[in-house]
């Protein structure tokens, strides 16, 4: 089934969300679901789904649901989670160990190396791997080739590392630091994950809830 | 200056970053700015930028720009960042300790515990505070009554645990769990991060780049 190639970004963005809730029906043994049940599953309206699932070009009959096993094996192909982009991650602080540890294999990704400069750090083992130093990233991409790179360092050390990563020849970012990569480079894919960002909205929503009780 | 309020999400969570961008122009010394140069600066249109800030009341005057002061100032107040909601972090894991040193006092919250249960955690020290068994939270809400909970903790133990800080009368979440919280209680403000769809999306993004490459 081929996708269209003018799915919006918030269509995008709800995929990984579908795919998590099949693979609970799948674990469930529920074989078939309609978008109503799947709605209510989901906190979704049912006409939201349709009109999300036919931008790759429809699944499921009318009158029979959808197949849970096919919806979501369809899913994981249009996210391409069996494919293994070489990632690797820069900056082993707390936020770079729990980056470490997601579910690279069922992402789509390959985590194929770990950076920091820190006495300490560097030499440490991190998933399997040894932490190495910033200075042989260059040296490490030539031969491991990443396209992606997993920023977990501080908005002062993202511009300059940005840089040489993208030089190492890596085209997208999973990118935790307030710098602002996409900016300044147009031809790199930038997915960012503010944390404070998050923090401010949920204090927003929660000062116009209490105005509105 | 008054908020409509109609305002939608998307526009909100662009607000964490103009406030972002402004603070940056108020360091650098510039007073005022056009929307067409803050637009060059985000990477946004200009009449983006325009309808944005006219959603809560507008700002600036035309042919002269905006005052970076004042709108940094208004954004903040927007955003309630001046206010101290009570929060608590659940779970001093890595993700938990990097959350932990998020600038609350700046982002409108003030975090006033930490819990966990794995022995080794309970009882060690966390910027400036001692990590409490989470058996003991009741007993702490009473005494604290935390609105906001940071929950970063695995989906297994995310139900009940946001069912018991519910009871204590936690009203907003900032969840990393991949637990839907906000499908199984209305009447709680949800603000979640997700790692893995963020990083599944990447991986659509770069995929969807190279067929069009």
């Amino acid at each position: 089934m081929s996708s269209k190639s003018t799915v919006s970004i918030s269509v995008i963005r709800r995929l990984p969300r579908y795919y998590r809730f099949l693979g609970e029906l799948k674990r469930e043994g529920i074989n078939r679901i309609s978008s109503r049940e799947l709605s209510e599953r989901m906190g979704l309206t049912a006409s939201q789904i349709r009109q999300d699932l036919n931008c790759f070009g429809g699944f499921g009959q009318q009158g029979y649901g959808y197949n849970v096993v096919s919806l979501h094996e369809e899913i994981a192909h249009i996210l391409g989670l069996d494919l293994h982009h070489n990632a690797v991650l820069i900056g082993v602080g707390n936020l770079g160990k729990a980056v470490a540890t997601l579910d690279f294999e069922h992402s789509g990704f390959h985590l194929c190396g770990a950076f920091d400069h820190a006495p300490g750090v560097v030499g440490s083992s991190l998933v399997g791997m040894t932490v190495l130093h910033t200075d042989t990233l260059e040296a490490f991409c030539e031969t491991h080739r990443p396209t992606t790179a997993l920023l977990c360092v501080p908005r002062t050390a993202a511009d300059a590392l940005s840089k040489r990563l993208i030089l190492c020849g890596v085209k997208a970012f999973l990118n935790f630091s307030h710098y602002d990569i996409a900016l300044h480079n147009d031809d790199v894919i930038v997915e960012n994950v503010h944390l404070m960002d998050s923090l401010m909205t949920l204090g927003y929503r929660m000062n116009e809830k209490r105005k509105m009780d």
